[in-house]
């Protein structure tokens, strides 16, 4: 099936559980308990050279980042495996260690399974969180008039990529946040009581400030200057691809207007009563002619 | 890693939180609810030419045995899939769907992926659910003294994945069993109040009744000839290899001695103090030739 999307249109006609927010949030939601899964894949979403103690690390934390946008802290993982070659195994063992003690939760359970000879490695990973704040945050209440808010920098992980895969220049802080990113857990849970709407930027700024204006039935207006972005790609075209490029783990949230974050964020847009188009940067639809973001049917 | 045994060690080291259980009981308890992951791959767990709404009905059904040697029911499950041909994942969606209106439960969310151009397809559940008696069931609570059973009978899938595989003659029944398995929840329901250790045969009687009794520090002893046998199988040494194939989805527990079961079950052998060995069947040690069951770095 060559378009995600069809296919989870597909599965939503098998979520009507309120628990699963209609497949549209990223996390279900069970009394104060946020269920999370992401899958990784060897090439598409790791390089071939990366360390696999990153490779769990970034596993564990792309979910933990979904439980922060719901103002979880992670309680426990159950894991998928795809058992590889003895060395990578025992590496990815030290990152999920690692990944665990800074972090938090802890390994709850899952399965092993060897890869068939001409396996791609494949990892699942579910993590479950507990939420600080009852209505637990979702992606579908931005309302107009609120301002629109993101953690840390954008395109810091873009700048770590560009180190890593094509040898371009880039900060420590910068190759740190591509291999082993943190999620904002502690922010989300301050945030968890002010916000309208929250989610984490994993698939690129622009599309998921687009996904969170359809899922709000609202228009997101977004001040390009506004955006703090990492200082290797605030320039030229690569802050334009900065924008688009994922791997943030940074939260984005609205908040209404006159209300100051409970974490260090910056203000980068407004909501607006719904238009024609889902989003708007510096008052125009941004260009059809490449992707909003990182769809997961394209590799890296 | 040639062991997957060794790997689990090793994750063994992050599950110090008890709602792991140490990794040793195939789901994790926390509170009333039970949670379990498994993994399936293309050629290892699923034949090339299998309709892929089978495969999808196995996946639930493997997990939702999990959650039914815990006593519970149940009520969402998460998955990771790899994305394949149009075709084959709408198909994968109707036994879903198929799946879920028979057994129970909901999707609550997971993730979508691309394979690589030459992935090896791997799909994995993580199935939630709630148990209805507390303490919630483990492997570890076989004693001495106890009395050991198995609902409905053993060697049907094995029966059926013979017709598949090698189209040797096989029951409607025992087809059925191989490709739409039905875990045996109301069962687990009823006898959760009543067991000492209940776990589900899914990697063979001989290799589950093992485990059961290193988790229990016990030897088990299999009254051979008490083994309820699906006709196919039931002879010669087809009956010997059904000990030792998977798939049967049945539960395995023990009771006091003198103790009815709360459900249709066999009275197929005793719980004794310790020995040298876990498992003896008609007082022997089974023969250290052949694997007591279906590890999975073997492909089927």
């Amino acid at each position: 099936m060559a378009d995600e999307s069809n296919f989870i249109a597909l599965l939503r006609g098998l979520a009507a559980d309120p628990v699963a927010r209609g497949l549209a949030d990223d996390c279900a939601v069970l009394g104060d308990l946020v269920f999370t899964h992401d899958m990784m894949v060897a090439g598409r979403h790791w390089l071939p050279d990366a360390d696999p103690a990153d490779v769990a690390w970034k596993l564990v934390a792309s979910n933990y980042s979904d439980l922060a946008a719901k103002g979880a802290a992670p309680v426990g993982v159950l894991m998928g495996y795809m058992l590889g070659d003895d060395a990578w195994d025992r590496r990815f063992v030290d990152g999920l260690s690692a990944a665990i003690a800074a972090m938090g939760g802890a390994l709850w359970g899952g399965d092993t399974v060897a890869g068939g000879a001409n396996s791609v490695r494949s990892i699942g990973l579910t993590a479950i969180g507990r939420a600080g704040h009852k209505p637990v945050p979702s992606r579908t209440d931005a309302t107009p008039g609120q301002s629109l808010w993101v953690t840390g920098c954008i395109g810091a992980a873009f700048a770590g990529f560009r180190h890593d895969a094509e040898r371009k220049v880039a900060s420590e802080a910068e190759i740190a946040r591509f291999r082993r990113p943190t999620p904002r857990t502690a922010d989300g849970i301050a945030l968890a009581a002010q916000v309208g709407a929250m989610m984490d930027v994993s698939d690129g700024l622009l599309l998921d400030a687009a996904r969170m204006a359809d899922a709000s039935s609202v228009t997101i207006a977004i001040d390009r200057t506004a955006v703090p972005l990492s200082p290797s790609v605030a320039q030229g075209t690569l802050a334009d691809q900065a924008l688009r490029w994922g791997d943030d783990y940074e939260l984005l949230f609205t908040l209404p207007d006159g209300v100051s974050p409970a974490a260090v964020a910056t203000r980068i847009g407004t909501v607006l009563p719904r238009g024609v188009e889902p989003l708007l940067v510096d008052g125009m639809p941004p260009s059809p002619d490449r992707a909003l973001g990182y769809l997961h049917d394209r590799p890296v």
